[in-house]
């Protein structure tokens, strides 16, 4: 099995896989009298033709380093982002899509004040917090048609700090 | 001034204002190998005419109780979803659309994994967290026709613990 290495989570790394959701360098408007910085619109949402905008919670089991990567999934017809509900970091591995699947593959860590919005197809492992409560809020489509494409790795894939 | 009592946050009621996003009870689903709960599409999201849904995030200064609250606003043309990114509880201020504006105000407390989906058109007092970074995502309309509207309240409402 090969070794994948955590990265740090900016905005500039992740940009071909999605957008980093966070209140980095100055708002965009302050509102609500002076006592809020609003970033806004930071996300680029694609639910697809026949897809909707929806927000699910889950519920997810946290996970702990070394961990095993054997899978990876994407959504082919819409974006999706996780937003934690805890200030606890979390993992976000991604690959690119290579002519015969996922190739690239890349891990990254958040902050623990980031969430990510995953663009519409892009290879991904499942949600994998490593501490708190596993709660996240997400916002995906909605629809009725097909949108889960799995991979699997063999050999899996070692992600380490 | 008047005084307004705080409440616990549940679903039913706050049905009249919004959803309550959490995971309480069952999961919908149970997805990623058995490692995740998705509680499915929970809130009810309508962007108007000539909207689209949009994550922004806010970093809100945090506020004490007791809360002197002035002023409620809506948004006419689209709901607003508030997902804290901290375990952190949150006010969540609220009233009735009565003929010459606002009345029946509500305060609701979170318990630390719930966020809110404020109904098209629901008034409502500003972002209020009480502890925490005040860190929020929140899934609001995008668009470019007028979307606010404010009410001050005079004399002002104390809302208590």
């Amino acid at each position: 099995m090969s070794d994948l290495r955590i990265e740090p989570l900016t905005a500039a790394a992740f940009a071909p896989f999605g957008d980093v959701l966070e209140a980095r360098g100055a708002a965009d408007r302050i509102i609500n009298q002076g006592m809020c910085g609003r970033y806004h619109d930071r996300a680029r949402l694609d639910f697809g033709p026949g897809g909707r905008a929806g927000i699910s919670i889950f519920q997810a089991r946290t996970r702990s380093l070394p961990y095993r990567l054997d899978l990876v999934e994407r959504h082919p017809e819409g974006s999706q982002a996780f937003l934690p509900m805890t200030d606890d970091p979390f993992l976000v591995i991604v690959a690119e899509a290579g002519p015969d699947g996922p190739t690239g593959l890349r891990a990254f860590i958040t902050d623990g004040a980031q969430g990510v919005n995953l663009h519409r197809g892009t290879w991904h492992g499942v949600l994998t917090p490593l501490s708190g409560s596993g709660l996240f809020a997400v916002v995906d489509r909605i629809g009725t048609s097909a949108n889960l494409q799995e991979y699997p790795l063999d050999p899996a894939i070692i992600v380490r700090a």
